[in-house]
């Protein structure tokens, strides 16, 4: 039950399974005066879209997404938009043998446990094509922000063993589209594309993870002390298929670190504002934005859809089966996550900024005039 | 901003402009094992649909329903219901002389003051269409509620002033759909039609009122105080265009009550059970069902939509204009109304339903062995 | 369960049950910069204080509101205001023979039904006592709404049949305090004095009916389709113990007005604005106010609790018995409804002020220069 | 604005500031049934409670609770529990000379920018002391999961980089509480206090982290796709104060994992129920609780307030001012925050079990034929 809703003012509801008709999403709560139009959306679901290269499932969905409500001369109207995304290359008579004998680590098992039935037709609602729906989103949401110049980028920071360098906010901007793997640092995304190789050769699949930074963020975001920032990062984060470890700031390595080295001296900065002489913070201090960049890390495990053999069992006859996923399967998550956490990202800040007042719940700020549409008071003070 | 959600646990969210591309409503929190079909929704939604009779308007919708998830081999998942209907007889045009010169008690002035911009071809957000996004829902609702013996029936029981008698909840069920203004009351009905007919001719419209009744709902729904059954009741009442008045029970008439004459005493049923003597209460004590019969009434303003001429004013040029709606207009609303408070009685009973316990909210109850993807436990206790 | 919270973004909660320890709100929401001490608080309780007059109840309670948090020298900070009420002339006793025998229209039996338990002594959570946080809650709503104009006035309109004549806004302000009844038409309002005071000599109690309008209300507040103000209002309205109806503009009237009579023509005012020639309408036009005052009425059934003989049932021992209550009980509800009705029309009105954006949600506009704490930037443009 | 509310059907509500008057927090959804005293909850109050040994706060303070409502004869009916905690201990003057300085590394600055005011005598609403509203709150979870067979035991792993050995859920629950540490591994445990001492003496303070694990969670929990388990969970984690990573499963290091290496194959298991051979998935696949063991890690960064020479700025003068916060505090959290952990992961999955039917909303299974105020049908059937 229930699950497919994200955001408390810019408010996200999405359905759709793998191998069913369509995916659709709709939100409610973006203010009246953007500017949208399909393309803006198409642009960040081409990043995620199947079939992009050799290390992408070869699934060939063209993913274009139509918009049947809230725009007006190529405005939001500040009613909800809706928009749905056909399946054109659903196939899901192969996976008839294994209605009942379970996928390992897949939702499999546990759908058919919890709702007695399940769209057994690939991975039906817990597939990473849900997906598509959270990056439609978040385009939207990323339009949002930069009229309040918010920026947010994310690149692939590690693919088992292979660690890229520590790369700038500008560095991922202009470097995470170079390469299929989206990985900024360009030695350590060769290296990676041989890894990924390497074990999709072997019928394997191998984990990874993506780092992710928003500039421009405004200090005083975030609600404590449950909707802290991080808070809501982390449900967003871990809502990703394949999600098993969320970190932002110095992240896991803070338990090494002492209260000395880890805090950080409060100063002036050129501009004459009070700034903290560091950002181990991530941004974040008391749940609260600082107005320096929020960073963090998100592990995703290694797709678990492999040709390679696996063992299940029939429920219902008992028998022991032998597995092979050899379908159009990703051998690795995080190439095809990058859009995917930015979207989540920025649907979690847009929704801080609704909250906080930085963005006006009804209608951008500025001039609207150009709506013919727009109630003008015939004279000053009638607002 | 947002208003487009229904419901806590049987979650509603619609889209959808009178004018636009589509409409749309998607529902999260359905159990699994729900028989469901197009068929189900579609018989609802011929109810309400326009173009039935000389007293509807003459739009011409098909109004048919595409579900586009949630569903396997003719049952509910437990996963949303996307549901997508398009709109066919849309004609926007006409409208475009009066974007600035808002029509008499429309939403066309006050969506411009809030959004600063309208979908201004025809009622736009605010149009009555959108309810067929809640009969949609309403019709799974319904049938949810059918698995537990609760059954929802209305009729028109009031047009200008011509009052029906009143009407055994049987006679509804039996009565209501055999005339065009769906009262019950076949001599009523034949008043209320003529009554239509004299102000239809007039270039008038008129209002009316509707009464419904719910059976079969179990004591003990309700969650005291803000979500009294009456409060979310409400709620839903006046979220239908045009109502300006919701009653239950002895309704408005029980401010010349005393208590002695309104309070029931306590007595023991032909079954060994308590209850109380009478149901001037309308099934409702402290916020919580009695077991009794929910009954209540609402009003619907006449619509505003009048081939009549009406002043306004262009806020742009301060010009005064006359104003025709001369469209394809209902010229009374309770008649589609019918099928739009059944809904929403509806949505608000299951809702309560999942919220007591009373239907299971991942799945029904009863033996769901017939599907082959139930995770079946291979001996007794390893639930 | 649940059915304890009211409002999106003012958000409050409360607890307590009649003849507990304690009553206790908790507003989360409340913007930071609001003057506010308990005075402030104190007086609206005043005014729904039991033992005020002879037609109130003689339960002696002092009800002094301790407010726990949320402020520092006198300002709210932003944060939550946890505010207690103790209870203190609690006496239960006397309800021990009835805990299998419902008192007539009360939730005595529908809690055990739902519950499998109860608070006995007295209506324990069914008791209007738990109005007091709402009236504790709605007394900051007040004050908040007054940063911006908002203004809200109530007064008793109908007692029995005993009907006042329609007043203005001003005559509310300067009478309803008047007379015991909170009538503030002083003719009408002595009529229903000797009406209540009939009825109590004769063991029993009356109902009637509460006038409400609002002032001041700025255009584009609500959000259709759920979020209409009406619906808000309603489920507001309807949650007041023995309240049967809810009505806006015309209520229930509007069912017998042609649309050419009840739409308003489009005019321009004095100062030179757009606004509707009457206010049929209530204030509100699609669900969002159009800047005339909102103005609405509600009824209340009379108090079940009366001291004539009623007749209930043991449900352990299927014994028959007479029951009087006899106790301090009000003869009729809408006196001290008043302070009620008010308080959630500001707390529904307060929460779309802050959804709109026309209450910054974390902290007041204007010069807030006098706070110690408040972070100034040392230079500007360092927002 | 906001923040002060966890969970969708076990909704807590808090409030309280650290040198406030009182904390408070109201459960709204606990089912009527549960037998609950101030004493149940005491027990793990004082787990967290300041003052318990060398390595803790002396901050005295008793944490004595009060249950204002929801009770009837040791059990509960249902209602809202509203629980008070005072604070007796607070001393606010000594942070008067930084009110406009803000302490490196705190909430001071975020609070003072997004309010613009804060309660500065200490940390207020962002201290840690909200965690005993938490602590409350979840003492009442844990004894509502125990009536369906979970349990849920936390100990200190790791503090600074000293690293305790993988323990089992029984040497949890039987020597977590051994030591002021709350390390189940007796040798790290020592080794901690030492590591702990040694940065105390230094005046500084370090970092830690906390396992987690909760036993007999029933299968079919979890809501996909925002509401995974995991997503919930790391919003829960995340609201604690200091924390920098949650991790669940393989947590972090499964970025180095291949598929083949991390999937579960399926087996029969002895009881011939359908299981997987391991548990690297942590209890959870595809959002949805397995049934295996859930268990994660939380990272809490050193303590911020440490007697160590720091520098901030006045944001008034623009001085620049050394700060040496010479308090009573923590010089390390983990051992205070093992009940913190362990209140918000029963939060988390109370909230789950009631969603999903497993615990009835109402009222608890079973016989409550003990109770006198449940309605008992006289005759079978008229449930």
């Amino acid at each position: 039950m229930n699950g497919n809703r994200f955001g408390r003012l810019f408010q996200v509801t999405t359905y759709g399974e793998s191998h069913g008709p369509a995916m659709g999403v709709t939100i409610s709560g973006c203010p009246a005066g953007l500017e949208l139009a399909e393309d803006d959306i198409q642009v960040e679901l081409d990043r995620r879209k199947p079939g992009q290269s050799m290390i992408t499932t070869s699934r060939d969905e063209p993913d274009a997404v139509t918009i049947n409500s809230g725009l007006q001369d190529g405005y939001t109207t500040g009613t909800p938009l809706g928009m749905v995304i056909q399946n054109k290359d659903a196939r899901s008579g192969k996976y008839e043998p294994f209605i009942t004998a379970p996928r390992p680590s897949h939702g499999d098992f546990t759908y058919s446990a919890k709702f007695g039935t399940r769209n057994w037709g690939g991975g039906g609602r817990s597939s990473a094509r849900e997906t598509v729906n959270w990056v439609a989103a978040g385009a939207v949401a990323k339009k949002l922000l930069a009229t309040e110049g918010v920026d947010i980028q994310a690149h692939v920071n590690q693919i088992g063993d292979v660690r890229a360098e520590n790369v700038s906010f500008e560095q991922m901007r202009e470097h995470t589209e170079d390469n299929e793997v989206r990985c900024a640092d360009p030695t350590a995304a060769e290296a990676m594309i041989d890894r990924i190789e390497q074990y999709q050769g072997e019928g394997d699949s191998i984990g990874g993870s993506i780092h992710f930074e928003a500039r421009g963020v405004p200090r005083g975001l975030g609600a404590p002390r449950f909707d802290a920032v991080e808070a809501r990062l982390g449900q967003a984060m871990l809502s990703i298929p394949a999600t098993t470890a969320f970190e932002f700031g110095l992240g896991r390595t803070a338990r090494e670190y002492t209260g000395s080295e880890r805090n950080e001296d409060w100063t002036i900065d050129d501009a004459d504002d009070l700034v903290p002489v560091g950002n181990d913070h991530g941004g974040l201090q008391g749940g609260i934005t600082t107005g320096q960049p929020i960073f963090g890390e998100v592990t995703l495990h290694a797709p678990t859809s492999i040709p390679k053999e696996q063992r299940t069992v029939d429920w219902e006859t008992g028998e022991e089966k032998t597995i092979q996923v050899i379908g159009r399967h990703d051998p690795v998550l995080p190439p095809r996550g990058v859009p995917v956490v930015e979207a989540m990202v920025a649907l979690t800040l847009v929704d801080f900024m609704l909250l906080a007042g930085r963005i006006n719940p009804d209608r951008l700020d500025g001039d609207l005039g150009e709506y013919r549409t727009e109630y003008h008071p015939r004279s000053p003070g009638n607002q």
